[in-house]
């Protein structure tokens, strides 16, 4: 059993769904009542989201270094963040890290392998949507990525920090969601879309979505699982 | 600002309204959209639980220790551990700590006396009813503590560990924590009781208490705010 440690705060609503169906995924797997240790070091969405998108990459990778250095001084085996935005600084942070990181993006690639998609929509931060690494991961493998337009992205954006990562879901912000990616698929022709942000799939939970969903936290979660019981 | 290091997973259910409560609590008095740093170290109730109720000291001072060690070194300032059943063993830790702890057990008997009680009842693990530490702290400003019967005790205890600690919260369950608290009331004369397990809180919220609780997660969350604050 490995300790997993999770950057997380960046926000807290999908830190609380990763830290509860980590300790309760292991404890399935496990076959008793037992809890894996764990460590969550806590940061600001708030900090991470502005860096993201004004491209402040050192900053944000320093910030987040700081994070990983936390957990691994804590004694994480390995290390995960618990959101799409911060893996735009993933190289930097992996090269400096004194322990292994489990990225979102390539779990969520190897996901869209598996699944036979060549062409998928993102949805994300601006930091996600516009930073290319989505793009350089998947490009690998083949699969085209679909970024909204610069106005979708926006929205995007200002509902995921004046809403969504206060905890607040409105219809009208679901409908504004759901709108966008149906444009994809029609103009774009996407197969599926990519949750990537940890925050999303609290927005398409209580919504039909036009196309099938890549939630990247669900995978990521999943992945986590799998490392800890190694 | 300073940064708390919670000790978490004793149990789950309880560290998640801990976190939550915590930074939204941090946010609501910083006035804007804002986290404050925060570490978590999670450990397994699966473990806490019958170290307390064996009266294994030394080993669950040495598993509690080895946590706040994790989150001093991961940059906390000041630790508390989100469980009362650790505090059996609360002065051997203030003792080795590297850094200040805040105790459930003195934060919830301040607010005691600032609500005038002179005889409350106790409900909690084996460990929290049988371990005289809440008495202890208690008994300095004249507060009686009353616990329940020791069938009363082994209820609950099973109660705790069999459903509440795995988010199981059952109708008859609660029956039968309202029953015990109003024979208290009836016999002992508690004018309160102390919910002395932060996982108790879960199973008083969906019923009437006959007499008015003390939730020592709530004050526990509310003194920490303040802490983080200074």
């Amino acid at each position: 059993m490995r300790k997993l440690g999770l950057i997380g705060g960046i926000g807290p609503e999908s830190t609380i769904p990763y830290y509860h169906d980590i300790l309760y995924g292991v404890q399935e797997r496990v076959g008793r009542a037992y809890f894996p240790p764990m460590v969550i070091d806590s940061l600001s969405c708030f900090e991470v989201m502005p860096m993201a998108s004004a491209g402040k990459r050192e900053e944000l990778a320093a910030y987040l270094l700081g994070s990983i250095r936390n957990v691994a001084a804590a004694g994480a085996d390995f290390a995960a963040m618990a959101c799409n935005t911060a893996h735009l600084v993933f190289d930097e942070l992996e090269r400096e890290s004194p322990i292994p990181l489990v990225s979102i993006v390539d779990v969520t690639r190897d996901r869209a392998v598996a699944q036979g998609y060549r062409k998928v929509g993102l949805l994300g931060s601006i930091g996600t949507m516009t930073g290319g690494f989505f793009e350089k991961s998947f490009s690998k493998t083949g699969i085209a990525i679909v970024t909204p337009r610069a106005e979708e992205q926006s929205y995007i954006e200002h509902k995921l920090l004046s809403e969504v990562e206060l905890g607040k879901i409105l219809p009208a912000t679901q409908e504004g969601f759901r709108k966008i990616t149906e444009r994809m698929a029609r103009e774009d022709g996407i197969e599926a879309v990519i949750l990537g942000c940890t925050e999303i799939p609290l927005i398409f939970a209580g919504m039909k979505s036009p196309v099938p969903v890549l939630d990247t936290m669900r995978i990521h979660i999943a992945a986590l699982v799998d490392e800890i019981m190694k």
